[in-house]
Formats: C-alpha cells, sequence, structure tokens
C-alpha cells in the first residue's frame, strides 16, 4: 500500500485546543438546557467551576460565541443568549484573498445556481416600482473595452436588485457576500464577455413573460459562464 | 418625533469589546500585508507589543480566527495563514434552536431557490450510477400517517443525493446544513403534504428528459411549498 493511500484512508486527528473543546461544551450545554434567545447564561467564573479549566479559557471559547453573534453582553443582565446573526460569520472569511481555488470555483457556480432558481420568487413579490428602477439599472450599462470595473460594478448593481427584489434579506445579504467573489473571477477574464440575453432584455422579459420566459433568458444571460463549467 | 422613528433614524452604536477591535485590526493586517495561506505569522507576544493591548486579548481574537479555519498552529513554524473552512463557521450558528422565525423562513426560501436553480449543474455532470442510485432512495419513500419522521429522513436523502450529484461540495455542504431546518419546519406540518410530482417521477425526467422538464417536475413537487409563500 502507498503511504499516499494510507493518508487518504487514515483520517488525521485533529489537534483541538482547550478553547475549540469549551466551546463545543458550552453549545452542548446551551441545546441540552433547552437555552432561548434571551436566557441569561451563568457568569463566567461559575463556567470555568463547573468545567475545571481557566477562566482565560472559558473567555476565549465564549468570545467565539460573541463574535458568532450567539451571545451579547446586557447592562445589568449580564451574558444572553442572542440570536446569531447567520450571514455575519460567513462574511468574515468569504474574502477571494483567502479562499482557495476550488472553493472559489464552487461559489461561482452555487452564485449561478441561485440565479437560475430566482424566477420564483421574484415574481411572487415584485412591484412595478422595483422593475423601473431595474430598468434604470440597465440603462446605466455601457460596454466599452477597458472599462472593466464600471462593467463590473454595473453586473453588481443589476443583479444585486434582483436579489432585493425577492424580499429575501438573507438571500439578499448571502449574494451581496457573493458578487465581490464573482467580480473577482470576472476580473480574470481578459476580454469581457457579454452574454446573448442583456439586462435590459431581462428587464422586458420581467414586464412582459412569465416565470419560465425568465428562466429562460436568465440561462442565455448566464450561459457563457455555464459554458466554462466542466 | 415619536420615539419609535428616532431609534429606526438614529442607528445604536454597537459595543465593540477589545477583541472585536483587535480581531478587525488583525485581519486589515493579513490583508495589507498580502498574506497568503500557509505565510507565518508575527508571534504572540509580538503582536500584543505592536498593538499596545495584552496578550490575553490578543489571544481571544486569534482563538476567534482560528475558530473560523483562518490561521492554524504548525509544528516548529508556529501560526500560519490557512484557507478558511467557509461553511465551518456557517455549520456552527445554523440551528434552529437559535435562528428566529423570520431568517428561518428566509432559509427555507433559499432553499427553495436553490432546488429550482440545480438542473444546469445536475444536467452537466449527473452519471448513471448516480441516477439508479437516487431510484432506490425513491423506492424507499412509504409515505404512511404517524411515519413523519421517516419521511423527513428520507426526503433528506433523496435531495441530499440531488446535490452530490451536481459535483460541487461548497453546495452540497450547504444544503447538508439547511436541510435540518427544513426538515424542522417540515416537522410542524400537521398533515405530511405530498407534492404532485413525486421523486420517483423526479428520477424518471432524469433519465428521459431534459433540463426544462426536471425544472417544470421539481416546481411541481415542491408547489406545495410555494404556495404558502408570501
Amino acid at each position: 500500500m502507498q503511504t499516499n493511500g494510507l493518508s487518504n484512508d487514515l483520517e488525521r486527528i485533529a489537534h483541538k485546543t482547550m478553547a475549540d473543546i469549551v466551546e463545543i461544551r458550552l453549545r452542548d450545554f446551551l441545546k441540552k438546557k433547552a437555552f432561548k434567545p434571551g436566557d441569561a447564561l451563568p457568569k463566567e467564573i461559575e463556567l470555568a467551576e463547573s468545567l475545571g479549566v481557566s477562566r482565560n479559557v472559558v473567555r476565549e471559547a465564549l468570545s467565539r460565541l460573541r463574535m458568532l453573534g450567539m451571545i451579547e453582553t446586557k447592562r445589568k443582565r449580564g451574558m444572553v443568549l442572542a440570536s446569531p446573526d447567520i450571514m455575519g460569520s460567513f462574511e468574515r472569511v468569504l474574502d477571494p484573498m483567502f479562499i482557495n481555488e476550488n472553493t472559489l470555483r464552487d461559489i461561482f457556480e452555487l452564485r449561478l445556481t441561485l440565479e437560475m432558481g430566482l424566477a420564483d420568487l421574484l415574481y411572487l413579490r415584485m412591484k412595478k416600482e422595483d422593475v423601473d428602477e431595474l430598468e434604470e439599472i440597465a440603462k446605466n450599462q455601457k460596454i466599452t473595452a477597458g472599462q472593466h470595473s464600471f462593467r463590473i460594478k454595473n453586473e453588481i448593481a443589476f443583479h444585486g436588485k434582483l436579489y432585493t427584489m425577492t424580499g429575501n434579506d438573507t438571500l439578499q445579504r448571502f449574494q451581496n457576500m457573493l458578487l465581490p467573489i464573482f467580480g473577482y473571477l470576472v476580473s480574470l477574464e481578459k476580454v469581457p464577455i457579454i452574454g446573448k440575453v442583456s439586462h435590459l432584455d431581462l428587464v422586458n422579459i420581467l414586464r412582459k413573460g412569465g416565470k419560465e420566459d425568465f428562466r429562460q433568458g436568465m440561462f442565455l444571460h448566464l450561459e457563457h459562464h455555464f459554458k466554462k463549467l466542466k
């Protein structure tokens, strides 16, 4: 057996720090005791004593939960359980600089998938004013060579507006995070490629066409991206 | 002006802890210095001295970055920048117990959007063996009253397999996280509702139909969920 095969079969033991362990214990504790947002947590010193670890380690673990928005400190009440901001922690790591190639490609595909799936929510919730506003953005689209950065900005404005029109905050924030990565990948193209269906065409479909027409239009708009996938 | 209106207009000043501030400083530092995954970071004590804060605070901030997978400790080399596991931090907060109603609803819609957008990647990458396996899962679907939990398990297996078939790891992991929330919301239904198009129907479309047929089939499969949206 090759060493390579062995390292594939034998899963590496992940090194856990004390903070990792305490973090997991605290999560389990919160779930087991069925804490609800707003409930007060035991004091840091009590947690340290129960767990038999130093206050520093507890503070480290609590700091992680605080970063995720899972706990917050209230005046007079101390630490309470909060409703985490599910997108907040995601935003912190989603930076093209820190992400490897495979994940960048995955995220790009994830974005295409969302874009193709938007039609249902759009047709359920879009208002006439929204479509008017979208048209204004589409009209601003002047594609000239050398204006790559302008083009990306406009792309982001147009597609961002589509997400806003779904009336889904989480989806919109998620998309806001994916867009810079999209912009980064598009910026690697030597020559800007324009889809068969333009932004203005999409606006017209929204005005006069049905859900299926929009989906078909969006596919043609994104087709050159899909063609690059393997 | 009402107090209510005022608190809407005046954005509340968010209270930042020292760890919050040091975390932001460290992120900015890593970006400004263009650290790449694998590069060694300065020592904890050096960071504390440069920032003029205690080592405890630096340790707290580093612990957060470690939790996000942005840094890791290597034997002999000390702390190095790592490629963050973008889904890892997301998994930590995505628990129906901790998430508020609006966000749950948003996530449910996000899942429907992804499901409707899957067709393109599926038709690009699915293999015959995958469809065979999917058929086996679909055949296991026996819906009887009182077997709600079995039904949810089967739902998760079927839709999870679809995501695997896209060949996109990030999408698959993302979906894995969304599925418990989906399961949670379905478990609130008093009577299990069955879509007009079953899992087996979807398998048959994958075998004989095109992308558009699949999309239409998926819509009919999910239609009862879409009908509940406002």
